[in-house]
């Protein structure tokens, strides 16, 4: 198969595109903005939800199911959420359609069917969550409440990208409840560091940790924790968030537990959640010009095994000896598929699983038989060497970890080198456009700075990093004191 | 703890309502119609998702996703299906909300984000996925497409009841398009299979496969199979259906093919599912006066232990004993739970864990561990005896599979002597009102019999059995000729 896939350096953006739907990932759909999420890019998204949910669970949670509609006036009364979320709501206001009578066989919607109260469709649950749990609260003993939602949402979004930024997306919501401040910020800190867990030893992404300026924080929290991970263009993605939400929703939805003591008190909140969107980081931090590079502890499909044949006879031998193997590397949980389709020749095959990014492609000849050998590929350093037929399970077993490994150190090694300290609004500016990366600056701890810095630069700030030096320095826009660098980035 | 729970001979109906909400499965929300789904239910329909999703992919479906929102002229496209969904949609109508003028801190629908065309939240994807598969297929090469969807779909029903009527819910809904006629209706045929395997050995709910009538048949449908369960009170309840959709869809969305000759023919297409729905008939057709009855491969914890206990020392012991079952069960892949709540008195404990159904409780105090001994008790039966320490790990597993067959069993038995043949109208009313279930009847076939039949008994022909001997006979109504009898009943 030709790829004719738009390269990284031609243009990156064109690049992720084509190739998302090239590999089968997903497509735009007749519906603005929303994205078809095809079956081959389904089973990259159901392994990433099978090791969150395992993570989840192992750390208490249990999952639940709450409405997609939010009655306007449960939307609104935690006033800065819905402040910042009115501007892309889908409203359903009508519950019926009816027959036009001006043109047959058509409808329109049925102006007696006004709902009493338009219902927003959820841009995120907090309202309708918190709204149930005044139900489920009284006392300390029913506290803490751990529950997560698989579920979808909606926002109104108006420029769109597959995965990155659609309208309506999939994702995972926690909501949990606690007794204490302190709890609550536990939680908060541990979500995060499931969700760093999870992005670097099984997305092989390296993440920074840590929290978002005011500006940058979740509408309704009163401290947003994040990981943000850095693309092959230089530019920075929110790849989690983890908020704590202080007794804000309890207030707006009067929330309320009896302590130890018999005296009420308000409860404490945090809420988290990943989406599709890390199908994008995943996509744009290992793949290159030949298509999707998947880490094997996400492929669907880990080893493809293609024959190369002359006559039928070589094929049911080579057959006969791939079966031996399949059987193998499954006993092993390794995801194999053999290519046999007669449809196809090698080459329209090679190039298609290396499109499609599986991690190891092994192609296998009469000279193999002959010799008792295969030729095992690698996919993401595109190298192939001749394995001896003795013990090649084992050996695929380990280049498979090698791999994750490999995949996860490269991104480290372009993330470590792309981190870069300014000292100056020149160097800063310099620094964005010529290399990108994370530039670590000081900055004097106002949104009006970081507004206009935004403004010159399309800088955000991405994170006060967790585990950065905290030293005291002059901000590199206004020259006032700054107790810390912070990381600024363009970003998705 | 009291579980003050309605009796099913007081009144069925409040029974199920109440044991629902009781046993911490379900409750209303803040959203007219729309359910929450508590903890303790998700975890039931997350051992059915994983069972059917595991069935679905045996059987070669993949899973995919596609939007909830369908353009209004998209979804008009199928007359019958647009027909049969309009009057119970959800209609998005705006993108935005704005501060109200008039009120601080409230907001109303922006009039200036008004959509160009509407967006109904699916009831149902056959429209936005057939649009989307017309993109899939040019030749007979793409065929057969086997697609599967959970999602959440919203009918606007306007009178709800938790699990059975709600206006939004969760499912899955398959979509298969094939290169022939055929085909389809094979593959229509292999999913109600799929579905009773599921229902009948997982569930343990025995049901009637068949056929609908026209006028019971999915609205685009050239044939709807289905699967028909009875409850406790006498009542059918649909439990999944599987429709074949001739080339319906695939007119309306121009979804052609070039077959082996080159020539362009319309695709062939099915649709099939279940949904949350199935929650209720677990519970209606196992659940006693007691509480909920959970059969074994569906119970989130399959046993429970309760320790019984006057000093702290007994209460050592007994969990050092207690340690080493959990354990000895655990290897069994059995899913246990010892609960060493302090709070609460062992009668509570029973009571509780007999409102949730779980299958067999343990209990054992000072003199089992005198004696070598635990106390065991069934759930289905409310029976208990004392086993010996030894091997009883083996024994509860055993007792697991018992448990199952015997739920089986019994709702068999009830189904089986609640199908009653009747030859007169005066019959058929008289076994519907006195005793239920399902009346097999001679029907002359058309809908206006049907009908006259509905408004005079609110009995509904269920379906035309598949394993129903065809013998002539005369309409129990009309006195018309017919070729076969057919299952009416009174329907959830």
């Amino acid at each position: 198969m030709s790829k004719n896939l738009t390269t990284r350096s031609e243009d990156y953006s064109k690049w992720y595109n084509e190739l998302v739907v090239k590999a089968d990932l997903a497509e735009n759909s007749g519906v603005r903005g929303c994205m078809v999420i095809k079956p081959y890019g389904y089973a990259i998204w159901e392994k990433m939800q099978a090791e969150l949910d395992r993570m989840f669970k192992e750390t208490g949670h249990q999952n639940a199911y709450f409405p997609l509609f939010v009655p306007k006036s449960m939307f609104e009364a935690e006033e800065k959420n819905a402040e910042g979320f009115a501007k892309e709501c889908a409203i359903v206001t009508h519950y019926r359609l009816k027959t036009d009578p001006d043109k047959a066989g058509k409808l329109i919607v049925d102006p007696n069917a006004k709902l009493e109260e338009e219902l927003i469709v959820r841009p995120t649950s907090e309202a309708i969550i918190w709204s149930t749990y005044k139900g489920w609260v009284q006392s300390y003993r029913d506290l803490p409440l751990l529950i997560n939602q698989w579920a979808n949402v909606v926002r109104w979004e108006m420029r769109t990208r597959l995965f990155l930024r659609t309208a309506e997306f999939l994702w995972q919501e926690g909501h949990t409840a606690h007794a204490t401040k302190q709890e609550a910020i536990e939680e908060s800190e541990k979500m995060m560091n499931v969700y760093a867990d999870f992005v670097e030893n099984f997305m092989a992404i390296p993440v920074v940790k840590g929290l978002k300026t005011e500006t940058e924080r979740f509408a309704g929290a009163d401290e947003t924790y994040c990981i943000e991970a850095l693309m092959q263009d230089g530019k920075a993605l929110q790849a989690g968030t983890s908020h704590f939400l202080g007794q804000n929703f309890a207030k707006a939805f009067d929330v309320k537990f009896a302590n130890a003591e018999g005296k009420q008190e308000y409860v404490w909140g945090t809420s988290w959640g990943v989406s599709t969107r890390l199908m994008g980081a995943l996509v744009m931090t290992h793949s290159d010009d030949q298509g999707l590079v998947l880490p094997p502890n996400l492929a669907p499909i880990q080893v493809v095994i293609v024959p190369i044949y002359k006559t039928e006879e070589q094929f049911q031998a080579i057959t006969t000896s791939v079966n031996e193997l399949v059987k193998e590397l499954r006993k092993l949980r390794i995801s194999v598929k053999y290519d046999d389709r007669t449809t196809q020749k090698p080459g329209f095959k090679f190039a298609e699983w290396e499109l499609k990014g599986v991690p190891v492609r092994i192609a296998v000849g009469p000279k193999d038989l002959e010799n008792g050998t295969f030729e095992v590929a690698r996919r993401d350093t595109l190298t192939k060497e001749v394995v001896a037929n003795e013990g090649i399970s084992v050996y695929i077993n380990d280049l498979l970890q090698q791999i994750q490994e490999s995949l996860f150190n490269k991104a480290l090694d372009y993330r470590n080198t792309h981190i870069t300290e300014v000292n100056s609004f020149e160097e800063f500016k310099d620094v964005l456009e010529n290399k990108g990366g994370f530039v670590s600056a000081h900055w004097d701890g106002s949104a009006a700075t970081e507004e206009k810095i935004k403004d010159l630069t399309k800088a955000t700030i991405r994170c006060l990093p967790l585990e950065g030096v905290v030293e005291p320095g002059t901000c590199v826009f206004t020259g006032k004191p700054s107790s810390r660098r912070v990381f600024f980035a363009k970003a998705y």
